[in-house]
């Protein structure tokens, strides 16, 4: 049967009821007021936990019986150990050897080492993921072939969603590079040091039983305490949470494409020359190629004008650990650390600082990291004409990506997408893109190879830049000639079923993915 | 109309209904158990706050006045500043000013400098105060002219009911040290520095509406954060929010008395013969004259023995920061410090952590740092032939005192009270307490100058004495001692009328303070 469906505020058809729950249509930017208090999680009381603070069970399988795991239970982790993660797909090993059925999966991200889960999709053991799925788990998406319908959110959406009790956490299970036996667990230390773990911190606080996985325990303080032990239930110790080369790249590094080179100069240009790059201004970019070649310029034109970025918002790198340490960034602060010189120096420098997702992104709390910011450097699969972007899906349809901390991110005073005029022969910029991720009206640059689009709502920018000589054109003149060169896509076709709603950082539903039409 | 009681489980006659809200009697320790969920404040959005994160209001009554203050509220705030605090009572000027009634005042705790409130307790502008009472306060209370009921519980109590919505905090008001204008703060830095805000953090994460009030506003990030700015709506910027020498002590002292330096030296000989005192102990003992003392005497068996204590917990003082800096202490946990040395080392020594009370004693959560201890010196103001003790009212029957972390600490594995056999010619050990705050099940050890009392429930401590050459009595021993040096004590004398519930650790209600009764 299919789900009613109605038109929301950007345009799109979206269901009013996902996995049997009341979906709320998206209302606009800003316009969608929550109502009533925050997930209440059930009270715990010290009767029911050892007095020597003690919570060491002997295995994973005994901790998840412990929490007395059964049909239907929705099971969090984390993503900060990344492509070396051990750990998630293990626990559905167990759930499916214990013949546990219909688990919603509500991972923070996921990625390709967790491709294996695909056969619990397959044999009933996981009902769903809420929650990013890149490559062949995306494809089993598009394919149709997931019993229930992905909820894709941003970080911070995440973050809403539990905090509303949109999403209520059964189990939470916490792998940890470093915990103590009450459960203090922190991102560092040990074998397997992803850095921070701040993306755990609202499953700890919410999830009604919380598990930490750790190969590396140490005496109580384990400090500081990114997990806190008083929210913990057990504790379990394993050989290896994760391959550690897979957890941390050795390194990140800047593209050497000269195209991408050209943007992210570009990009430099357009910061310098429109104003927008003065002392003391904040940015977050990223860890991509392109990025990261626009840290280094602009760190550059930070040093030869004598100014200092304030702060640094992480994914953090080395690029950025080396503007901290030579002066020109004041403080990073971090959700995640990417690379080896950003676990290291967030272990030792005070001025790099764990910045958790819980307090940089959630849209349902009192103000958010990101508003706060000058600039904010993003990708795109697709934009359009009316500047939207999307970032879940490619033009041929399939759901290919998370959203991440793109639609939070969004929110910073000057969002600036430098992105290749086309990949593959594949224009990136449509008429209208593929799936909405975020509006139009929150994009305002856009930055090609061949030229600079600014979102006509930002008047002040298109006047800062008279007389710049840098290539400023319509986006309309941009898309024109990625089609001359490449010639107009394909629309992709799709059948009527849902697989994956999009939603916006406010809990409503901006958009859907459907099902690939078969050939 | 007097309020229907019933006979809890400790045998004391307690109300069923506390302010016109049930109340659950005392089931005995580790007997209650929590039902539902625990306190969902309303869902805030970032809609109505700004994007540039400046939430500073131009005083303290704009920012009352945003937050709704009215007739009935709960405001809550905290005692970091002790007897320099500057906040609270203007909170009370403000809203008497402006004509409110009926307030709640939900302090962790109160001070002399407080005592002006109870010209607001007089004009109907408090209706009662929910926390500690000391001197003119509790006297105030014990008269029966305060309105309300007071209630009095314990530092973990207090965060408890936070929790459990047994406390629904409509404003806080939370005066620190260093804040940015998000209202991210902490307890170092500026002239009122007073180390750690851990009394603080639950009324942040709960309350609808949270005010910082600082007099030292910093660049963002302030950190480290703890009070996340993401559950602040205003911050306030004052010319002086303490006095700097009344909220710590420049120094703390250890007592000089005789009779108190000899309860130090026995309480140290008992630590060291019963074997209680041994390599990587954990202990916690307080910033009074004698707790110092011994703190000192047991820094020198530590040292000749060539041990070390693994943490030590705060209230911390110039003598715990000196074990830490010779290495006799592994690690101070911190939930206020008491002087100027404490202050200093939080602020710079990685291994003087804070702690929040939250974290550390708050009994519906997933265990408790007091448990998992091995040495626990507390205080009394009276002891029970069943080794119940008070602290919170004298024999003459005054409420003096509040709970503090006294009950919490309760929980850890040999609760120790070194006490004088008698105050003023008061002897110290009675035969029932005048108001029960603690169950003698939990008191192990009564340390006095005349002699030891061992709970006979701890027969393995009173083997491990055996041929010890210590003082080793009963307790009745001890009392009959008193009281032909002292005589035997006027019991005090009191009227119906309920003016103040103990609750248990649990939310239950232990007992009550009744009206004294009138000459």
């Amino acid at each position: 049967m299919a789900v009613r469906t109605v038109i929301n505020a950007a345009g799109r058809s979206v269901p009013v009821e996902i996995n049997g729950r009341k979906a709320v249509p998206f209302k606009g930017v800003g316009k969608h007021r929550p109502r009533g208090g925050k997930y209440s999680p059930p009270i715990p009381t010290c009767n029911d936990f050892p007095d020597d603070g003690n919570k060491v069970v002997k295995s994973l399988e005994e901790a998840l019986r412990k929490c007395g795991l059964r049909d239907g239970m929705t099971i969090s982790t984390h993503h900060h150990l990344r492509d070396g993660d051990l750990i998630s797909n293990k626990v559905f090993d167990l759930a499916s050897k214990m013949g546990v059925k219909d688990l919603v999966w509500f991972p923070s991200a996921s990625f390709p080492c967790n491709d294996p889960v695909i056969k619990y999709l397959e044999d009933g053991t996981i009902n769903r993921i809420e929650g990013s799925m890149n490559g062949p788990l995306g494809r089993f998406v598009s394919d149709g072939r997931m019993k229930g319908t992905a909820v894709l959110r941003s970080h911070g959406g995440r973050v809403q969603a539990i905090q509303d009790g949109e999403v209520k956490i059964d189990i939470a299970v916490l792998a940890a590079p470093t915990c103590d036996f009450f459960g203090n667990a922190k991102g560092t230390g040990g074998n397997s040091s992803c850095g921070v773990l701040g993306y755990a911190k609202a499953d700890s606080m919410y999830a009604s039983k919380v598990i930490v996985v750790t190969d590396n325990l140490v005496d109580v303080p384990c400090y500081p305490m990114e997990i806190e032990g008083n929210y913990v239930d057990y504790v379990v110790v394993v050989d290896k949470i994760g391959i550690p080369e897979k957890i941390v790249s050795g390194t990140t590094q800047i593209t050497k494409s000269p195209d991408r080179l050209l943007i992210a100069e570009l990009t430099a240009a357009f910061l310098e020359k429109s104003g927008i790059l003065k002392d003391g201004v904040t940015m977050q970019a990223g860890a991509g190629g392109t990025s990261l070649a626009i840290a280094v310029f602009v760190d550059e034109i930070l040093k030869k004008k004598g100014w200092k970025s304030k702060f640094g918002f992480g994914g953090s790198t080395k690029y950025m650990v080396k503007m901290l340490e030579e002066g020109s960034m004041g403080y990073i602060l971090d959700a995640q650390a990417f690379d080896l010189d950003a676990v290291r120096s967030i272990e030792n420098n005070p001025h790099h600082i764990p910045y958790p997702v819980f307090n940089a992104y959630n849209y349902h709390s009192k103000g958010n990291l990101t508003s706060m910011m000058d600039i904010m450097i993003l990708g795109a699969t697709e934009i359009d004409l009316n500047f939207n972007g999307n970032v879940v899906t490619h033009s041929d349809g399939y759901l290919l990506h998370g959203i991440g901390g793109w639609q939070n991110c969004l929110h910073a005073r000057n969002v600036i997408l430098p992105v290749p005029l086309f990949r593959d022969r594949i224009p990136v910029i449509v008429d209208e893109v593929t799936t909405l991720c975020g509006p139009g009206e929150l994009i305002d640059v856009i930055i090609t190879e061949r030229g600079i689009a600014i979102n006509p709502l930002r008047k002040d920018l298109i006047k800062s830049l008279k007389g710049s000589g840098l290539p400023v054109r319509t986006i309309k003149e941009l898309k024109d000639e990625a089609e001359r060169i490449c010639g107009k896509p394909r629309k992709a076709e799709f059948e009527d079923k849902i697989v994956a709603a999009i939603k916006w950082v406010d809990g409503t539903v901006i958009d859907v993915v459907r099902k690939i039409k078969t050939k």
